[in-house]
């Protein structure tokens, strides 16, 4: 959306290589200076997954953002695709040129600042269950991913020995279960099912597991009563002994529903996230339970850390870096979390080969990671990206990227494949309610809702 | 005390310099491994200052750390001298050969497992006043801190850009007012002179100001009753009106001494520094006085913030790399104090250039350093170092250096000459409070002494 002319002029090398002390060092050279943002709506296809405030829609917006420097160098971001959002990004694409690549403290503020007089709403990406979030660390993180990538690319190193270096070779995902219809409405079934009771889960999670190998599981609650879903956690625990299993009802439940849903589930989760809606409630919950209690909706930004721990809130925090500010302050995410005693874990929404380069790479350097992450790649289209990658999942888990950066390249066809699928699909804003509500129109959104 | 075989061949470099994204990145290569660590203990002169536990002896020791790669590149850490962290030097520079310098992440757990086995005691470094901090974080300092040189050496940039790059070209620093003898007895007055009186002290805050032009001063209490105090700072807020000012009797008084100084310098001072042992102490005297509370003794490692959370003991956190974990940890630590609403200051204990230099880079890429940091600078005596440099104060300020690494260089002849001294000394750990009882039989250590 925003587009400005680029040298590629590249007199500058690293002083080792160069065998002596530069005057000035190269990392200052204005060649490695932000010279252009372009950013890029593309919309996916996306299955009919249902949560406690609908139902996914046909496709699912993302917005990429490639960052090139002077010297012609290009570091990709990929963020939410919902219009304020990228109003918000076009703002911060116009602050961020001119700063160098390696001031990533310097593209915080410049993006802070420029969204000083927006008064925009919306564009959280998450649907409305999470509206908490950092907007400045939210329309920072496709930035600072991009300008890792980007001293990745003119250091030669990949983006992990950016962040401390890989303590694991390779990052474990979770298996991500839906409910789910059979297909949209309109478009028959789909090539995963349909998955609306225990045994469809069961079945479901059957076909992750085979084709990934995945060592956790997780099941997006908050759909059906309380009583089916922890029938679902049993016999998934009864089918997958030797795995971890989670339950994300996203707050649709009081106080009293998640203290008895926590009884039942007690011996057979890993973690029980965001049972039921604020910190005063978790804490409540908490209190009654020796559940580990997980969130991505009450701390999703560094100011809900301490009136988390002052109420004693949490066990665990998912990290994410599309709402933490981009992988540098996930990295400071992970350090707080460690000295707190808060697990880690790692949170997702739907996304592409990018964000999930970036996921890897940090996680990978993230010592206090103490749980598999989510991840929503299985429910892609393998044929719909935006990148050429290698990565691939092994029993479960990712092999971190070796090359200069984040290690994937951009593939110009499939963005604008993308893209043009983003102009075609009508969808500015992802709006699962609405998009249950056409099909039962009495659908109502409710937090609690049991 | 280490020393192993260097090769110093050269096979590596950059990518981006080559022009080609190689199979195995370069930062990958067995090159940028660590092949041996030296470790020098150095003792440099030292006027006697005085603090609440004694008064400093004719040399402060340091430890200089030398890490060298496989490339026979050399990155430099400078930590304490005393004898049982001298030993933790070692079995930690035993455990960190083979590293490559670009797993800062893996340095410290090394660090930390060649610890386990370890029983020694002491050697904290800090004279007894601070006790709390983590022994493997205060080990790993200087390997992260030389890891880091060595990665600013290998990809030609300075540290700070490695630390997100500097958000300010220069540092402010505070100048540091101790109540000091004339001389060490027998030895004559020295060029600073006695200052035991609030007269004293503000002849020595001009002489500080007009040679290095400090914007801030600080003075180290807990030496006399606390009204001689009071009136020293008093003086000092009348002396230099437009200076921020500071106190830190290192937790020399009860809570209600503590309130009634903090009553008294309410409308005079920046920040009161540790008035009180113990978090709960400080917790009441900070619901008792608008002054905000500053510690370097309560909250001195990871472990320390969450209680302090909940208890609500402070409002500023001092950070010091040497015992925060290196640079690293530091960063991180920036990050947990600007998302807890706490302000942010700089610890200095006796220094040479090395640890200036790590402050100064440290302190440029923290964008949350909300005040001037301290110094123990204008102590040393200008021709006593173990590297060159061009630091140098100017309006109170350090400029970043911009060279690679930390951009200092080792000084062999220095070095050797404050090896000879260390040797000389007889030193071996750090003991203001039995070298005061040497002139003074009687003196006793008490905490709160007032």
């Amino acid at each position: 959306m925003t587009a400005q002319s680029t040298s590629t002029a590249s007199g500058f090398a690293p002083a080792a290589a160069a065998g002596a002390t530069p005057v000035e060092p190269f990392d200052r050279s204005t060649q490695n200076e932000i010279a252009a943002v372009t950013i890029t709506p593309v919309a996916f296809k996306d299955p009919p997954l249902l949560n406690t405030v609908g139902v996914h829609e046909p496709y699912a917006l993302r917005a990429i953002v490639q960052v090139t420097t002077r010297s012609g160098l290009t570091g990709l971001g990929e963020t939410y695709g919902d219009a304020p959002h990228l109003h918000r990004l076009s703002l911060a694409a116009d602050a961020v040129v001119g700063i160098n690549v390696f001031d990533t403290n310097r593209l915080r503020f410049a993006v802070a600042q420029a969204l000083t007089a927006d008064t925009s709403q919306g564009g959280h990406g998450m649907s409305g269950m999470v509206t908490g979030s950092s907007t400045a660390d939210r329309v920072l993180s496709p930035f600072d991913v991009a300008a890792l990538d980007v001293q990745g690319k003119i250091l030669g190193v990949p983006v992990s020995s950016l962040l401390g270096g890989a303590i694991r070779p390779e990052v474990a995902f979770s298996g991500y279960l839906f409910y789910k219809w059979a297909g949209h409405p309109g478009s028959g079934s789909d090539e995963f099912g349909e998955a609306l009771t225990p045994e469809g889960i069961v079945e479901q999670a059957r076909q992750l597991v085979d084709g990934y190998g995945f060592s956790a599981l997780k099941l997006k609650g908050g759909v059906f009563e309380p009583d089916q879903e922890i029938a679902a956690m049993l016999a998934l625990a009864d089918a997958f002994p030797d795995l971890g299993l989670r339950l994300d009802p996203n707050a649709a439940w009081s106080v009293e529903t998640s203290l008895r849903v926590a009884k039942a589930l007690e011996s057979s989760l890993e973690y029980l996230e965001d049972p039921t809606p604020g910190l005063a409630g978790m804490a409540e919950v908490r209190r009654g339970t020796t559940l580990p209690l997980a969130t991505n909706m009450c701390v999703v930004s560094f100011a809900d850390v301490k009136p988390a721990v002052e109420q004693g809130s949490i066990d665990i925090v998912l990290s994410d870096h599309h709402f933490w500010g981009g992988l540098t302050r996930s990295r400071t995410l992970g350090g707080l979390a460690e000295s707190l005693d808060w697990g880690l874990s790692m949170h997702s929404n739907s996304h592409l080969g990018i964000s999930l380069a970036a996921m890897v790479h940090l996680a990978s350097a993230t010592p206090s990671l103490s749980y598999a992450c989510d991840t929503h790649w299985p429910w892609k289209q393998p044929d719909e990206d935006v990148v050429t990658h290698d990565l691939s999942f092994v029993d479960g888990s990712v092999l971190v990227p070796t090359g200069p950066g984040l290690g994937v390249e951009l593939d110009v066809d499939g963005l604008a494949k993308l893209h043009e699928q983003f102009l075609e699909s009508g969808i500015t804003q992802r709006d699962d309610t609405g998009y249950m509500q056409r099909f039962q129109p009495d659908y109502t959104v409710a937090s609690p809702r049991w």
